[in-house]
């Protein structure tokens, strides 16, 4: 196979990763990224700072070695613990089989990541550099130094942008004929608070989860963090009677969290300062095709499909990019042009079902968490599941703990919707739904749909 | 009310007419165009060279009393002439009421509304400018021109972009935050061919008719010009298995032709040349939101509602948006901060509305049109119409000979849809359709929705 020299625009979490895939496959490979190292520098606040790692991410992160390393610094999440406004808890474990998602610092693994692929000699990685100019026939690509104000031309034989929601690289194609793309910010913004730790470095609730505070049309959610702290998100209309726009005050702010989150506001210690400094950042979903051009350039990750994070899936999907691009490589030797288009032929239809699933569980985490119709339905799609092992695997396993295709799941996830719907219209299901023949019920079903 | 500075990005049609409403209301308007004038030299050959006027055209053009003027160059089209594969015609008329819309040359018009804004002495046109950096926040817009590479930078009050569907002013607003913006192509692309004049000058088909070769997933449309001519438009998929992609040469082209559309190439005697020389181009729907920022900044026509020609309402509601902001303006002085925000309220659900229409229009002319149960629906809606006035205007109606709302047309078209479907599956309505119990069903469906 022929050695490539590979351009990556953004050393984010999936630009790093894919510099240790291309570089595992011999390719000379360097990296440009718009911000400073984030190694040297403190991270910018208020902004999603961890994330939850499941089974996608964890795969990735294997094929280059790093998934040790990463299990480090990870927190298992076993499950949901819902707040009611009384401050009431409620568990819901994610898998069946006591599987967990794992909350990670995102500066935390893109550093390492960051290490892992500058481990490579063949690769290099430049900071402060923002990409310019993109030539979409050769490759070609312009960075400027943001110190220097210097322009540096980079040829390579491949591009890829790696550079997130805002892509600049993908900002060249949309220029071109019959290039299909969308940015849709959704209602919702979010502002980030926290729960310090205890004095002793101990957590302040239960550590092992995920909080969600559910309350219809806004949530707040935490996560914990090694440190003992957790990172709370509030997600809240920008407009609209309760909004960011009405809650526009301190005052006003603890007033509201007084009223709906009253058990979490006690323990956010920082609230004032926090409410007053972080921002109010913005939810887009964005979505393109085609994802390469000419053979030479293509966008991974959020460049060509960002997602709201309440599936928890935008970086797992970003690192099963490169995990089914190196499948393809794979398969196809130098055949660069066969590889991209097989790449976005395959990837667009799960990048696509998965932005849905996304939205779709935003609704699932703000709004049903706290509907008993939901958790019985739960319960009985896990009975089931346990009881006739193979013939039902609920749709967030599937998203979650397994690799299947986020399309397939979403299709399976219909299916699944169509019989749950006929199984909860079974009279008294609430009394009766631990009799076999809600069992017999869902077997038909399964038969007939 | 307070005399502005008011500066347009782009004199195509939208922003000559523009020129005018606004220079009637006393601004100061400095227009700027990145093509050459149009006015002193050729046009591009082989793209969309001529349009429909229709009412909401006429109104606004009205608005600035031009109409009687535009009268003169335009040919009313009665009603569809559909050419089968045999060559046999079919006649169907647009209106109820002998309405027609009129071909216009999309050059003549530009150049009549331009020679009009420039008759106002408050306004001056600019040519060979190329919009390149907007500032949103004080409606600065910076110009470069292509002769001189000077640039100009242009303060003003308010700056309109009617910089067509790749907007420049537009580009800028695209990156601010919760910004939508969607660009889509359609499978479709176009080639234009004509069929020249006889040697008398006279039309070699009628000539009061648009003329439709509908064939299920493409079609031919032919649309008079003064000279004697019809400028032809091939509505053609891009790829796949009847498309341009594989009637790849003249050769094909012609046996393709030959095929499908005998009548027509018999009469297009520059077939070859035109079939070589000129384009296949995209056909794009642009959505967006929001349309203006800062009280100072909005687009107008294709800038922020680009829609497919199927309909014949680009052009007219592009003008129909200086209609509506026309009467605003008349309700809220020099409330610009409102008079912008309104406009964009009350017309994006119309602009939605007219981008679906259009594309529920190709499949009815491209399919439906060649379609015995789609004509007889026709025939039944227009004798219930004529005999209960008031009670049912055909969608067609409502959307080309009337200004309600797009968004209402759509809706009441939607019920229609209820309505005649019930009515199409009364028992053997091809022989009884004159059965006054079909009318009678009528009024019943229409109590009922």
């Amino acid at each position: 196979m022929e050695n490539k020299k590979v351009t990556i625009a953004g050393a984010g979490l999936v630009g790093s990763l894919l510099a240790c895939y291309m570089a595992k496959k011999g390719h000379d490979v360097k990296v440009y990224e718009r911000r400073p190292d984030m190694r040297k520098t403190t991270i910018d606040g208020g902004r999603s700072i961890n994330l939850a790692l499941s089974n996608r991410g964890w795969k990735a992160l294997e094929g280059v070695g790093v998934a040790d390393e990463v299990r480090k610094m990870a927190i298992p999440m076993y499950g949901r613990v819902m707040h009611s406004r009384e401050g009431e808890l409620t568990n819901q474990p994610y898998g069946l089989n006591g599987e967990a998602i794992y909350s990670v610092s995102r500066g935390g693994l893109n550093a390492l990541l960051m290490d892992e692929a500058e481990k490579h000699s063949n690769v290099s990685i430049d900071f402060d550099q923002q990409c310019t100019r993109v030539n979409l026939e050769t490759a070609e690509a312009s960075f400027k130094s943001y110190s220097t104000k210097e322009i540096t031309k980079v040829e390579g034989d491949l591009l890829f942008g790696t550079d997130g929601a805002f892509s600049a690289v993908r900002s060249s194609m949309v220029k071109t004929d019959r290039f299909n793309y969308s940015q849709q910010y959704i209602e919702h913004g979010y502002k980030e608070l926290s729960i310090p730790a205890n004095a002793d470095g101990t957590h302040k609730m239960e550590k092992e989860a995920l909080h969600i505070w559910p309350r219809g049309s806004y949530m707040l959610i935490a996560l914990p963090n090694p440190d003992g702290s957790f990172t709370c998100t509030l997600f809240f209309a920008n407009e609209g009677e309760t909004s960011f726009e009405t809650v526009n005050t301190l005052e006003k702010a603890r007033a509201f969290f007084k009223e709906h989150f009253a058990d979490a506001l006690e323990l956010m210690t920082n609230f004032d300062e926090e409410w007053e400094n972080n921002p109010v950042s913005s939810l887009v979903i964005i979505r393109c095709f085609p994802w390469s051009k000419n053979g030479k350039v293509a966008l991974l990750g959020d460049a060509s499909h960002a997602i709201v994070p309440f599936y928890g899936q935008g970086m797992n999907s970003g690192f099963e990019d490169c995990t089914v691009l190196e499948e393809i490589m794979s398969q196809h030797g130098d055949d660069w042009n066969t590889i991209l288009k097989e790449f976005e032929t395959q990837r667009k239809p799960d990048a696509d079902a998965i932005a849905d699933l996304a939205m779709r569980n935003f609704v699932e985490m703000r709004d049903l968490t706290g509907n008993a119709d939901f958790l019985l339905r739960k319960k009985i799609e896990a009975k089931f599941s346990r009881n006739n092992p193979g013939k039902w695997i609920p749709l967030y396993s599937m998203v979650t703990f397994s690799d299947i295709r986020y399309s397939d799941a979403l299709k399976e996830g219909q299916r699944q919707d169509r019989i749950m719907e006929e199984v909860m219209a079974m009279p008294d299901i609430h009394q009766n739904w631990e009799d076999p023949k809600v069992e017999t019920k869902i077997l038909e079903l399964l038969g007939k749909y």
